[in-house]
């Protein structure tokens, strides 16, 4: 008997009283065929029944593509010149499908449009939590390239460092970043470098600015992730240029304190929300007017971002095999942010810090 | 009389009877706001209604980036730990909305259900065909920095090819050409780099092997594109490896010649379909039995892919300010690919062909 590597679907369209999952590409269609698709305008469905044959909708264009995957039920392809609604219009005579779980994070509107005007009542289910639990637990393989991105980043991160003084703009900065991570090995952004000084690093997810030149006294948080192997890594340090004020050390021992209380609730058993809560507490007793905008983490895997999300309220328990950030913050507005981000791996015994990169307060420049 | 930035999609809301317009990150947000976010598992939605004031939903985490984006209406925002539903329900206590339009190839299922979660009943149409209808001209700076983005292309193209030889892997030059696009200035990938050489050519959007050596007598297909002040460049030359056979050669004269019938029929007046229709006929006068599996083009601007699409049946109207891809392309399974990919600008009196990298039949290494 051959495996089924469409069973843990099958159990969720079961669970969830769903005639079928439905996946597009992304992080899920990626671990499940080893393979992916950017579609950008042209959709590619692959609809997996509780029980029976799956079958798929394909851009003819990606047909000799999609061979690759050895994929086991009918193709329905589309030409350009036709479009994408008489293949969904072929799957729906082809099968009947009155409830379905789909990728809320993944799947555009215009595919659930097409799904919906093919099936005719067709009532379409969030099952994201569901489908993203299938790849919460990462396998050794994927740790191994999970720490193999992180150390890209880490030794880019390193190279860059020594060459930044006042005077260069955040652009500049990120040019010099990103040359370094594709010099170290990167396959690609796991997500596009965040370089922000002063102010902009106020901004969680600030974008560099061209016309901004680094100067003594600047924070300067740097976050960035590369892709290896398909996995993803994701760090941040805040560094300072030549000198430091009492307030950003200040603030800067808070976050390297909350990131450590969070390193120090990770165990599998804990929750998310143990670990967030932990991380919070720190911030929330810190004489620091600045602002709590984010959670703690998310987690890291072939999507930048995905479960477990480390936040109050969130009762995933942690178990072996989960990856995934500790990022705490603290952002005062017109003025600094700080933040240090860490890739952990919850072990049988506890926990493994996968960034090595210092967390002691850096002056550089 | 200040002028209502919001005109163009209140009108479109007014000729299609919606209540609404909501966007989310993205081209269309990018071009309204100056300003983009990458929103991840967090969502981000802007409400502009028919008539009045808009409103938004925002993640806390982002108001700080929010705010430089001089908002005139409410904004909801949410926090982490409390999560967006509640956010999307205020929104629905402030304004009544029972039919919108959303850009149905950027929303993602998750938003689309949060809106019809706080506004039940709601009727969410897509209307990704009239909101970007409102960027397929392009400003004179727009046509500038697609013109930077593509000098930076052509530039990083040409060093990059120096540099290749049988023996050198296709993720490898992937690699070199990577350096040489940020060497040369990109501020970000338009997409991945393609890079593909003998049977793997032949898959349109091939992925790069790392196992794939280089060698004498292979198409290498390389497909390459920048953002350049959010402007996007796409060009695509094939080049063979120290000779070229009877056959490729006759390919690739086939689909030179069909990328000329292309520029040739590009004037304004004439249709999307004229242009497609021009380029499909030479290749399927070819005596050749690879695969048509493409339209000819689409258009170029903040996103890679957008209107006007260059197919056969679209009545599209071109217009001076158009900029799109003149893309022909014959594949040949498990053997060779061949594409020449312009970017092409229709001008007052014709057009005018953006790329200048030679299109002539190239051996290299």
């Amino acid at each position: 008997m051959t495996i089924d590597r469409y069973e843990d679907f099958r159990a969720i369209a079961q669970n969830c009283d769903l005639d079928a999952v439905v996946l597009v590409p992304g992080p899920n269609f990626h671990r499940l065929f080893d393979k992916n698709f950017s579609t950008s305008e042209r959709p590619l469905a692959v609809v997996i029944p509780k029980k029976g044959v799956p079958a798929a909708v394909v851009p003819n264009l990606e047909m000799d593509s999609f061979k690759l995957v050895n994929f086991e039920g009918a193709v329905f392809d589309w030409y350009d010149h036709v479009g994408y609604q008489g293949a969904f219009d072929q799957l729906a005579t082809h099968m009947k499908l009155g409830r379905i779980g789909v990728e809320g994070q993944e799947m555009r509107v215009f595919v659930h449009h097409a799904l919906q005007q093919a099936f005719p009542g067709l009532e379409i289910v969030d099952s994201e939590r569901e489908i993203s639990l299938l790849r919460i637990c990462k396998s050794a393989p994927e740790i191994a390239a999970i720490e193999k991105a992180i150390s890209i980043t880490e030794e880019a991160l390193s190279a860059s460092i020594s060459q930044l003084q006042a005077g260069l703009g955040e652009v500049e900065i990120e040019q010099i970043i990103i040359k370094a991570l594709f010099d170290c090995g990167a396959e690609g952004f796991a997500f596009y470098p965040i370089v922000a000084a002063g102010d902009n690093s106020a901004r969680p997810h600030a974008k560099a600015r061209a016309d901004y030149m680094i100067k003594a006294g600047d924070s300067l948080l740097i976050d960035i992730g590369v892709r290896w192997g398909s996995l993803c890594s994701d760090i941040t340090r805040t560094f300072f240029l030549e000198q430091c004020s009492d307030e950003q050390s200040a603030a800067y021992e808070t976050v390297k304190a909350a990131n450590q209380a969070g390193h120090d609730a990770t165990r599998p058993g804990a929750t998310a929300h143990d670990v967030d809560d932990a991380v919070m507490k720190v911030l929330e007793a810190a004489d620091f007017s600045g602002r709590l905008a984010s959670k703690t983490g998310h987690g890291l895997g072939r999507a930048v971002h995905e479960a477990p999300y480390i936040v109050r309220g969130n009762p995933q328990v942690l178990e072996p095999g989960m990856v995934f950030t500790n990022e705490p913050g603290l952002y005062k507005a017109e003025a600094f942010g700080i933040r240090i981000e860490d890739d952990v791996l919850v072990t049988e015994d506890g926990k493994r810090i996968l960034t090595t990169f210092s967390r002691e307060l850096t002056i550089i420049g």
